[in-house]
């Protein structure tokens, strides 16, 4: 598996994402997950795959040379797209053409046409945008409401995230927040693992330098995966037991409760169930 | 979908589960997912369900009459098991029986014979045990190392469980973490609902008094929403930002990392990938 998550926030974007990819718990390697496309001044744009392997690298592969037609203009590619729209365009047609590629055969053996990637970036002139690809081409794109999107192992690092980001949220608090997300999701799945690849973009540089290639030796990610469970548990340490006795708790668990009965409860072996 | 959870302590057992069923998002239902079976002083069981609700209907109908051949002796029966491990089988057996009964036909509308359950408690004379069920009619069972099981949408709940629970935890304490595992969940999904039954039971006393059934109107989990939610929003803006200048940083993000490469960077259309 893989984990990846994109946000756009309105100072900028973040990309993070894991390098595990397993074929089954005996066939586990390292494959980074993060590519950048970056015309300095003019476009800066990252994309995060996950999903079959084959897959994700043969897009990116396409991607250099996907062309869409423009009329009887100069066809669009990645490279000369005036939009973001346009440049997801391209790789939705990347996507199509591995499955022309590729996919009757994945059919015939019994493997899903299974890839799906975050594509978000900047090109000068235009705001920044964020997308969804899924594996049949089509996107969606993150907005102010949905301001995240996540590919892979994306369960177990939700909850913070949920909890966390907002279109104001600054850019190196969300970098945090997608690293404490990794790592709820490295700490309960083993198909998920270091090095990561972290990038935080500034809206508007069309560039980015702040990139960090992060294993397990890294200070701050260190710092993080002891500090974050360690302060987790004092938390959850610090909030009061439920209280059965009723007593004097200041939140009773047995508050009156008119509206349900309780579970039902056999006592014999002739009682019925409904 | 469901979310359920089972922990097996040594000072006793403790579960909960929610009570959301859907069948696609216009056709959601409340439906208890706990079932008790007692005999005061002689046996105390409980069983969760998640999967198929037409199949866990089933199969706890069934379980009432299901018997299993004992050689000469009487057919055994989760009323007559004299250990846990027997009472499983049944319940295994009750499922294969549903399987056998449904299972053609679900195959033949393209339907999974989904189902998984937790089953546990204690027999007089014999330690409590707690077991995972899954719809092949075999289980697996806790141990100290592996002490809770989750059925359902359980990836979004799992982390807080992963770092809290061991053998030695309390049983309210359990409880706790239990509802902040079902906290979690229900944020991120909404295919999980309240009302919740929770029921905590005590090591050797084959009967229990500790019952909750859960509401939005609960002193007890309205403060676990509101408290865990702001606490760990306090936390997480307490771990210091990534500072990208390195500077006095204590937890420096851009360490030397000479073992790995940064992420691959394109900079032309006619670079390639690898």
């Amino acid at each position: 598996m893989t984990y990846c998550v994109g946000v756009r926030l309105n100072a900028g974007l973040v990309f993070l994402s894991d390098s595990r990819t397993n074929a089954g718990l005996d066939a586990i390697s390292t494959f980074r997950k993060m590519m950048v496309y970056e015309k300095p001044g003019e476009r800066f744009m990252v994309l995060l795959s996950a999903g079959n392997l084959s897959i994700s690298q043969s897009v990116r592969e396409i991607l250099q040379v996907e062309k869409i037609p423009n009329g009887d203009d100069e066809p669009i590619t990645i490279w000369n797209a005036k939009s973001m729209f346009d440049a997801v365009r391209v790789l939705g047609s990347a996507v199509r053409r591995v499955h022309e590629q590729d996919g009757p055969a994945l059919r015939a053996a019994g493997i899903d046409f299974n890839c799906s990637m975050i594509f978000g970036g900047q090109i000068a002139g235009e705001a920044m945008r964020l997308f969804l690809v899924y594996s049949a081409g089509n996107f969606i794109e993150a907005t102010r409401e949905t301001c995240f999107f996540q590919v892979g192992e994306s369960k177990y690092g939700k909850p913070i995230l949920d909890r966390v980001l907002t279109p104001t949220t600054p850019l190196d608090e969300a970098a945090k927040c997608a690293l404490v997300s990794m790592d709820s999701t490295l700490k309960s799945n083993l198909s998920v693992g270091l090095p990561l690849d972290l990038l935080v973009y500034e809206e508007g540089t069309l560039k980015s330098e702040r990139i960090a290639v992060i294993d397990e030796h890294n200070p701050y990610f260190k710092m993080i995966r002891t500090t974050w469970g360690e302060r987790l548990r004092e938390v959850f340490e610090a909030i009061e037991d439920p209280r059965w006795d009723g007593g004097d708790a200041a939140h009773p668990l047995l508050a009156e409760s008119a509206r349900f009965e309780p579970m039902r409860k056999i006592t014999t072996p002739d009682e019925r169930i409904v």
